[in-house]
């Protein structure tokens, strides 16, 4: 996979929002020589704090942030993503991106509504200040190639806008696959006795790293049951709606076990 | 995990029979000096060449490799496992080690027939030339730790006989589990004609090997799907059983969805 840092012109880029993703965003493309817009009117002392900090460009509102802005950035929660792009997605009159974790559902809606200047972009793994990796799928997706720096790995997905949701939905069926799996087996090697050895073990086929990773994502899975139940549930009626429209049916036996241990977990 | 190298006295080491797995192990250990025993009598021609390449001493039959051994090695096939584990097992007076890929139960059957003197063994990962990790547990498994070399690293899990059997069962689970997952997801992302990024995104998080294992998995999964199968069906028996003796119930959802998955890759 080619990360290709692209030196190119400076550009003013808008943040709807200034939470941990659009802050860690706005940090890493500030230092790189573009101008950062977002709103800082009634928000937490914190943010503004944070706002100022980094060098961002406080205006009146959003509305503001995203007539301005050559690039705007939606990185909210999944729960407003919609209105958020239907509000101010209108008011740009250039790209507009949302980072948000939706279903390749919603993206659809939101493209029918903007239409080409709407790229979706997915987040995969954790966003640091080292280095993130941003799937990108549109129409104009290749339009923002020159943010992409050594911390910013920029992929263009394809010109097919839910392409970058239907990537993440499949990268959760596996990784919440896996953490139900690592909940399961571990539970009854901790009722055998036999929870380190059975690390270990692993450990020898699976990476080095498999104990810490492993135990991060039980952790993570137990802390955020809830909210990765809910994904799990929009991630299958997606799939099924898919099947029902296909000749090829695909037996959901995992996924559907995967949610029914989410469930298990959350209760 | 340390698999501290331990330089002692050359043993008498007996294979009854000479496959893949005893092959390989008898030609590591006849290198570090010990003496191999085996027979070739009515054995094929290749295995026969095999013996005499590696310079291991043929008897007449097992049952004289079973005597003049002060250890006997059994890598069989599981379903040959138990029989041949009473047979020669008795004719051993040291140490009898069975490697082959059985229950918890089994191992408990052969150990009330052997006694102390039974070990049971559980090879991790694929036999090679180069690296080998054998686990090892029983009242006796220290009495062959001086086996051990960089070729062949051997961990004494415990002196519960059946605990290597446990082991192999719950790390069976997670690694059949991940299969199932693979093969459902990437069918999945197959039909969205999203496969190859799909790999691309999981080696971002699951590490750089991830597609050639993920591929290995999926292929070994398929063209053993029979075998998979009825190993589960035995795991799930065991922890059924286990279950039923324990206050605390652990539900087998992911278990037996990846159950589900095998018989269905079998149809």
């Amino acid at each position: 996979m080619k990360y290709e840092i692209k030196k190119g012109k400076k550009m003013k880029i808008g943040f709807i929002g200034f939470g941990n993703v659009s802050s860690t965003l706005a940090s890493i493309l500030k230092k790189e020589g573009h101008e950062i817009y977002t709103s800082s009117t009634n928000r937490s002392k914190k943010t503004k704090e944070l706002i100022n900090k980094i060098g961002a460009i406080s205006l009146k509102d959003f509305n503001e942030v995203s007539k301005i802005s050559e690039v705007v950035i939606s990185a909210n929660s999944p729960s407003k993503a919609i209105p958020i792009a239907k509000k101010y997605g209108k008011l740009s009159k250039n790209i507009f991106i949302d980072l948000n974790n939706i279903s390749p559902d919603s993206t659809l809606e939101i493209s029918n509504e903007l239409g080409d200047k709407f790229l979706k972009g997915a987040i995969i793994g954790k966003i640091n200040l080292n280095e993130n990796f941003i799937f990108i799928s549109g129409k104009n997706a290749e339009k923002i190639s020159i943010l992409r720096n050594s911390k910013l790995k920029i992929k263009i997905l394809s010109e097919s806008v839910s392409d970058a949701s239907i990537i993440k939905t499949l990268r959760s069926i596996y990784t919440k696959g896996v953490s139900a799996l690592l909940i399961e087996t571990f539970k009854i090697a901790k009722e055998m006795n036999l929870e380190e050895e059975l690390f270990e073990t692993l450990e020898l086929t699976e990476g080095e790293l498999f104990k810490v990773k492993s135990l991060s994502r039980i952790n993570n899975s137990i802390l955020y049951s809830k909210r990765k139940y809910d994904e799990l549930k929009d991630i299958l009626e997606y799939l099924n709606k898919f099947n029902d429209l296909n000749e090829e049916k695909t037996d959901l036996i995992l996924l559907k076990a995967t949610l029914k241990a989410f469930k298990s977990i959350q209760d």
